[in-house]
């Protein structure tokens, strides 16, 4: 069987999982480590342990349990908020498959195994490995030099909006997962996206030696854009300017990359996304790329067809999929 | 095959089950509800659920899973300690497998829905009843009429030593839940203890209907009294003592009352034993007991050939197993 890797976190990679896992292939996660927000963030300065928040959302995409044991997803994917989400106490707000992750973690002795342990019980139908074991955090530097510590509040900047991030980077220092390494060397496929860009897709760049395993490897690599801008992130990004931002981390192995998926224009879905503007301050990604001699652009409808800034799992498989023939 | 019902809750009862579960035999644990400390008291508090921490130790006595999904019993006997048990935060103290049955009470709707989902989980070999689903709390009244509120300060208790327990009741009254009375009234063989007199196995006599189904059943009843006093509630008992509180609260089932069993005198540990005394304030219960026309006393040395505090499961089974022949 052809093996994909996809590297990320957040719902973007959870939904390409999901789409992937019926399919006849192997799968392999490589889950970014540097989310520092809500449960996740609690239980890393609890506990210090690494985060579990994406790893938790790659379990459960890939999660095949028969029907008598969805329950075990029910609780993975459980969150104490109280009835009207207005809970208090030590549970409060903690997702169940973070706690039992970091439990995890403490009875096996590390998150890879934590993991591994809860795939099992899970009986995900594929891999997923840390991108690294060591704790780091993600810093952005502003185009005005101001630096913003931490996935989460790059993730959810809501100052200084007026300047883009010029740059992040991983402090301190984190090497790569032996056994995440060995699966981007060995792929047929790599996959990024789709996903926030310096919080969910570069975050794994960033580590060192992934990079080189990309280079190392014979394999096709996808870059799914967004459907949607981020505010504080992405603003007024075209496919373009996310293609170029992948390709300055992709940094040597920046040739490897083969196919960039956009999603057709989505302007009958207008009123809708204007709504989201006002809301989120997000626009639509507009195609601009044009096919070259380094990668070939797939232009489709990938977006979901009830939503307008979700992909469809399916779409995104079905065409991964015909890559890999 | 013959029908056991284990009525009670805490330590004593896991034992009992646990020598039971290999056996041939159908098992029910009628479990008590008004645990109130630790881990149990702040869920009761946080999320107003009925006490897990009983229920969750006889799922775990029951638990018979294919040695590579041990894992699942690991994560339900979890506690979140820190390296030094000096951990801080939200999560400290707090069993995982309480965790879980707080989330399965919210995600199915009751605890006894709950109970059968863990159980389900981790394959439990009999059933699991709560023994009632209504929400009380133990009362104490001591014999200076000093009240003592909840079951965890009953317990606990080290203040007014020099006064007794003359009375435990619920407040509010509570109603038996109608599969706990159901499994009650098939038995034939109904067992309580051994564990705390007053705030393990007492408190299930005290919930409305339990004697009613004792005494509509055709079962044996044995009573299993406990190794060592208890400082604070059962201080000086002897065997007799243990034995009229029990008759005192089965009310008018009291002649369904067949067995008592009693450990031999444990003399040849006595050196522990006044270690122990002189750390718990516990000391040996003796023997007073004859055989006379309501129940025979088995005297058996039934204590853990490596302790002299904790019954031993195989012969607690074994001994049942013959009373059910």
């Amino acid at each position: 069987m052809k093996k994909i890797v996809c590297i990320g976190g957040g719902t973007g990679t959870y939904q390409v999982l999901s789409g992937l896992k019926k399919l006849p292939v192997e799968i392999t996660a490589v889950i970014s480590m540097c989310d520092s927000g809500g449960s996740t963030g609690k239980l890393r300065q609890e506990l210090g342990i690494l985060p579990p928040g994406d790893v938790r959302r790659a379990i459960l995409a890939l999660s095949d349990l028969p029907f008598a044991y969805k329950t075990l997803e029910d609780v993975f994917e459980f969150r104490f908020n109280g009835k009207n989400g207005n809970m208090k106490g030590g549970l409060a707000g903690h997702s169940l498959g973070n706690i039992l992750l970091a439990a995890l973690v403490q009875i096996t002795g590390s998150m890879d195994k934590a993991i591994n342990e809860a795939a099992r019980i899970l009986n995900a139908s594929g891999k997923i490995y840390p991108v690294t074991l060591d704790k780091t955090n993600l810093v952005a530097t502003l185009d005005d030099g101001t630096k913003v510590w931490g996935e989460t509040n790059i993730d959810m900047r809501n100052f200084k909006l007026e300047h883009k991030v010029k740059k992040v980077y991983l402090t301190p220092k984190a090497k790569v997962f032996k056994d995440a390494a060995l699966s981007i060397q060995n792929a047929d496929l790599i996959v990024f996206g789709p996903g926030d860009l310096y919080t969910s897709i570069i975050p794994s760049l960033l580590v060192s030696g992934v990079n080189d395993a990309i280079q190392n490897s014979n394999a096709k690599l996808v870059y799914i854009a967004n459907l949607m801008t981020k505010r504080g992130e992405t603003d007024n990004f075209k496919a373009s300017d996310f293609v170029s931002e992948i390709e300055k981390y992709l940094g040597s192995s920046k040739d490897k990359l083969s196919h960039v998926f956009v999603s057709k224009n989505i302007k009958k879905q207008q009123s809708k996304i204007d709504k989201w503007y006002r809301h989120y301050g997000s626009i639509a990604v507009i195609n601009d790329l044009k096919n070259n001699k380094n990668y070939k652009v797939v232009e489709k409808d990938f977006a979901d067809s009830t939503t307008f800034y979700r992909h469809d799992s399916e779409k995104i498989a079905k065409t991964l999929m015909n890559i890999l023939e």
